[in-house]
Order: structure tokens, then sequence, then C-alpha cells
């Protein structure tokens, strides 16, 4: 941030506001508070037969590594509907019926993953403009190694753990710095 | 959004980027994309002894109307440490073992509500800067027609719900806008 986007002023002070308890950007010309927050990245992980679709990312960041269906919600939809629109569009595959799995914080980069479960009506799915591939896996064919985010880890491991044990619960985490 | 924040420019367009699905405000100078997303209001209801403690606001909005301890997360911290942050910040009372409680998106206002359960370890608490009162209710003093938002509506609903059906469950939900 270089400029203030009220006013158009570059006069911007990084400091703690009156009555806050932790620094901002306030612009000193117009004297709006600019407030930064961490952003939700929903997703769902799709289920057919007991495998898993997953969708190998043809953009950056981890390009070529595998993730569970997910994105940066949108204004104006819930943390539901930001999911099934992220499985329509990374894996042309339409999920109902979602079901809380996950929420994963990431505090160092401001995000908070949150994921869902939902089995699939059928195994129709196809490759999305982001991706450069997409399959459905048995446990044993996950590709632990090239999995792109540790939030998608956290969700399939924990998906395979619960169906082991025989439950559906909704697991919180955190990703340590480091 | 008036100036573009990267370039000082009042050049800004909403439009659809190249390779978008929806309109964000780009900047004609500098070709800088600024996004918007819904922010996460985190929270905890403290229960000791069966009865809960909610926070009567001193500000606006919803001024002198009851409510969850809760706020928006702040860049840096986890889901649940921007929860116990909030809940010490308006009732002066400390909450470890957080559990999920409910996830409640309002996707009119662009917002995704998070509350905790947590015990407290005593009736230790006191008024927070933002709060004009602090009090431990039992259901049946629950003050209905003075809470301040809907999610804290949902969150106490389900609560209640869940204790007498002898039940721990994360409810997800949605403010129907209208």
């Amino acid at each position: 941030m270089n400029f203030c986007s009220h006013c158009g002023s570059d006069q911007l002070e990084f400091r703690v506001p009156e009555g806050d308890n932790r620094p901002r950007y306030v612009c000193s010309n117009c004297g709006v508070i600019h407030y930064s927050n961490p952003r939700i990245v929903t997703g769902c992980l799709p289920v057919w037969e007991g495998r898993v679709l997953l969708a190998r990312r043809a953009i950056e960041p981890r390009k070529g590594y595998w993730n569970v269906p997910s994105g940066y919600m949108e204004n104006g939809e819930t943390v539901e509907q930001g999911a099934a629109r992220e499985v329509w569009e990374e894996t042309l595959a339409r999920v109902q019926e979602l079901r809380l799995h996950t929420v994963f914080s990431i505090p160092h980069i401001n995000q908070v993953y949150i994921h869902f479960l939902a089995e699939l009506n059928g195994p129709d799915f196809g490759v999305g403009e982001e991706s450069a591939d997409v399959r459905l896996f048995a446990e044993e064919e996950i590709p632990w190694k090239e999995i792109a985010f540790t939030s998608s880890v956290f969700t399939l491991e924990h998906y395979f753990e619960d169906r082991r044990q025989g439950r559906q619960e909704v697991h919180i985490g955190v990703m340590e710095w480091g």
C-alpha cells in the first residue's frame, strides 16, 4: 500500500490508531484507517466409492502438485457455495450436501482454510481451467509427496483416519511457521 | 475505493479481469487488480457452571445489545487465538481449550462468523473497553430480544439445544437476506 485508496494521498503512516491495539495503515491526509484481515480459502474433497478427487494445479503457486479443490472465498457467497464453486471450476464436478471437515489456520500468511467433504453422485468430472489433471485416488494411491499444500495433507489425513475409525468429525488445526 | 493504492491513479475500472469470472477494481494505469474478500468474525461463548457469558456492546453497531464475545480476526493469529483475544478484550476472561461450535455465513455483508465454546475455570471476568456490561446468563435468563446479531442467536440456540440432546456438534448456517 503506497497511496490512500480513499483520497489518493501518499501520506500513509503505519501506526496504532487511537483506541486500537495494533498498527494499521492510517492516512494522515483524510484520516481513513486501512484494515487488512485474513482471507478464507474454501474447498471440498469430493468422494466417489471411497476414492477422493484431487486436482493437479496448472498455475502457480505449487504448479504441478495435487490439491483438494480450493480457492479464495468470494464476496456474496457462503463458505459452502464457495467450496462448491471451486470444485466446479477446478474439476467440473458438482457437489451437494457438503459436510464441514477441517478448519486450518496459517497465521504467517493470513489464511484460514475451510474444507468440506461431499459424496459425488457419479464419477462425473473433468479438467477445469486452472487444472492440469483431475483424478480419483484410493488411499494407497495418494501422491503424498506431491500434495500442494499442508492444508490438503491435513484434510486428507483426517479423512482417511476418520474413515478407519468409523466416525465423522470436524478438525481444527494450525500450520506452525518454520 | 477511489484511488489505486499501488500507484495513486484515479483511473480505476470495475470490470472482469482477463481470465477471471467476476468484476474487480482494476487500475488502468498500473494494471494492479484489487481483490476484496469476506472477513472472518471470530468469537467464543464462555460457559461457567451451565451459564454463558455475554457482553453488552458499548459501541455501534447494535450498541446496548448483548453479544457472544466476537470481533474481526486479525492478521498473524489463528482463528482460536483471535477468539480468545476477543473474549479477553470484551470480558476480561481467559479461555482455553476452545471447541469449534458454529460457522455462520452472512453473504450480503461478506462476513463469516466462527464461534467456539470454552469452559471458564472460574467466574473471573470484567467489563472490557468495548463493553458496557458483562454477565453470566442461565438459559431462561437470555435476553433473546436484545441479542445483537443473528450469528449470536444461532450460536446460543445451538448451544442450548446440543446440551439438551447431550451432544456436541459443529453447526453450519447462513443468514438469508431480507
